[in-house]
């Protein structure tokens, strides 16, 4: 029986480890809090991501390591990784962790990005906004996630507050993108070289989080782009495990925001909506098992609970509708669970969507 | 965050548990074997079903209660249930652990059955062998599963032989009947009265263990008549949970075969088959909440692992086939796991049975 060690036991580790246990794995979880959302359903290792013993110890208890956030230190993982499987690569894990180093891939790989350039001071900022010009977003290259460690620049006035607000770290300047829709695409290739794409979904952002997905978006040629970009990413770094990217489609184009080397918020619809879930697939992928089918059965939306959750029997009276609690407790901005709800048409999904979100 | 405790910590408590997690609850469970499958996913008190003080632990410990096997003794549960909600009802438990009570209540509410009579000993067995004729099926009244305890007979010759071999305990004859197939329906009704049938699965059996179901079984009128006769069993316990019941089907009649008070395995093929799986609804009856859709998506087969386990590399290389490791260890005879095999419609599901019956 093979053992999956899993560094971070947030919701993502937790929904991984529910999708492995019927392939008759076990899971191992490091992380700081004992009552995390992965933790109240496998065991766990309390400890820093970073701490060399503490990585050292669950490597040396499980056959594979995998990681459900994107803030784990890459160099102590450097010598554990000689001995000990991990997928996916350490490369995507510290690409995806800079802005920077992101767009340059994106720009290497000939996909199509913002304008963009780096800060480190004022008068960097100062001239990357003569260049690419205004609105602009100043984003800091590591850690930001759910729009944080982000300003909108407006006008001239609003350099030096942002950069007093977030500088003091590597920065990065983005041309601001008019978009129609934001969109993500989710690819999977395994060990052996099996490569997969899901539908990609619409996502809607409120306050920088996202609020809400619908897949499949059905637009065949913007699938097709999707997945040669996805694929040249995949093949850049020989990928194993899911990997997600999400874009900004303007004018018919997909713009390159940013990827994300790990199962996505954006595919929690894949549990009941697509034949295989993201999270089955990604454990499949980095075991070297054949993929299971990506394709969406019917159309499904998926609803994030921010903050607060919404009583279960409020949520499941909606039909199609299914909830999922990761057990966490609640704080303003938290991402607490999602609902699913399945129909057979986009038109019925959105009005079961709407219902949810009127909970 | 609500605990329910599973009395029982087979592959029924381990799927209840992995259903149940999404919403937000926890599971404890009693078993003898802290390795159970259920102990393997959730938290386990070790001890004996029937043990009171062991009883008493896990009540304390949860809010609801709940049982994953049949052969839990009722005496000690009286006294737990007065303190502690406790689903499907004891009746229905103590009446499915009788097959003598089981058929009582059949003929009470005007379902069907094979003729039957009590035999306790060898001039009872001659007697009722008189009057139901031959062939016809001797079988212990308690503690029979997957056809241990059970006797054909075919001629005279055969009754002293076969009382000799499971007589000393309550017996009943049953008449054979000569079935055109095996079908099982599975209803589900919550603490709040809602009711749900799923579609009726077609049941193919070797050697008295479940070998693998097909659903759903396309026949409206025996679709209507099966919830007819669920919905009578239902009411009379005024039941909470999942409940299954096994026909014969005969010249287009169902002859009630037998009933369990709990998922069933001709129900797992819901998991990925049907909107809501035998077990995520089971869960949501025992705490009152909104029963989940049971309509099957598509057609889905179910392959039981006996004995043996086969390869998970060649099983989920199928198309549609999705993978059910229970985590049990190998044991002649035991059922190890189980395959679900989905397709659009019922050749290609029956095409991609026979290719994981063949791995």
């Amino acid at each position: 029986m093979k053992k999956i060690g899993i560094i971070g036991a947030g919701q993502l580790g937790r929904m991984l480890a529910l999708s492995g246990y019927p392939l008759g794995l076990r899971f191992v979880f490091l992380d700081k809090s004992e009552d995390a959302p992965g933790g109240q359903v496998g065991d766990i290792i309390l400890g820093e991501f970073g701490d060399p013993a503490r990585l050292a110890e669950l490597a040396a208890a499980v056959d594979v390591l995998t990681f459900d956030v994107e803030n784990v230190p890459v160099e102590p993982l450097r010598e554990i990784t000689r001995n000990r499987a991990f997928h996916p690569p350490l490369d995507a894990l510290a690409t995806a962790q800079d802005r920077l180093f992101e767009k340059n891939l994106f720009r290497e790989l000939g996909l199509a990005t913002p304008p963009f350039a780096p800060v480190d001071s004022l008068d960097d900022l100062r001239a990357a906004v003569e260049r690419i010009g205004l609105p602009a977003v100043l984003k800091t290259r590591r850690l930001g996630y759910d729009g944080k460690g982000q300003r909108l620049l407006r006008d001239a006035a609003d350099l030096e507050p942002a950069f007093k607000a977030i500088g003091g770290v590597p920065l990065i300047l983005e041309g601001f993108v008019d978009f129609e829709r934001e969109v993500s695409v989710i690819g999977v290739r395994s060990t052996a070289g099996e490569t997969r794409y899901y539908p990609i979904a619409e996502n809607v952002h409120r306050d920088g989080i996202l609020r809400y997905s619908i897949a499949p978006h059905a637009d065949a040629a913007l699938q097709a782009r999707a997945e040669e970009l996805a694929g040249r990413l995949l093949e850049h770094f020989g990928y194993a495990g899911v990997l997600t990217i999400e874009f900004f489609v303007k004018d018919g184009e997909l713009i390159a925001n940013e990827i994300a080397p790990r199962v996505h918020n954006s595919g929690h619809w894949t549990i009941e909506g697509a034949v295989t879930s993201q999270f089955e697939n990604h454990i499949r992928a980095i075991l070297g098992l054949p993929l299971g089918e990506t394709r969406a059965r019917g159309c499904a939306g998926m609803v994030n609970f921010i903050g607060e959750i919404p009583p279960v029997e409020k949520v499941l009276a909606i039909p199609g509708a299914h909830y999922h609690d990761y057990g966490k407790s609640p704080r303003p901005g938290r991402k607490l669970g999602h609902a699913t709800v399945l129909g057979e048409q986009a038109a019925e999904v959105r009005s079961r969507l709407d219902a949810i979100l009127a909970v």
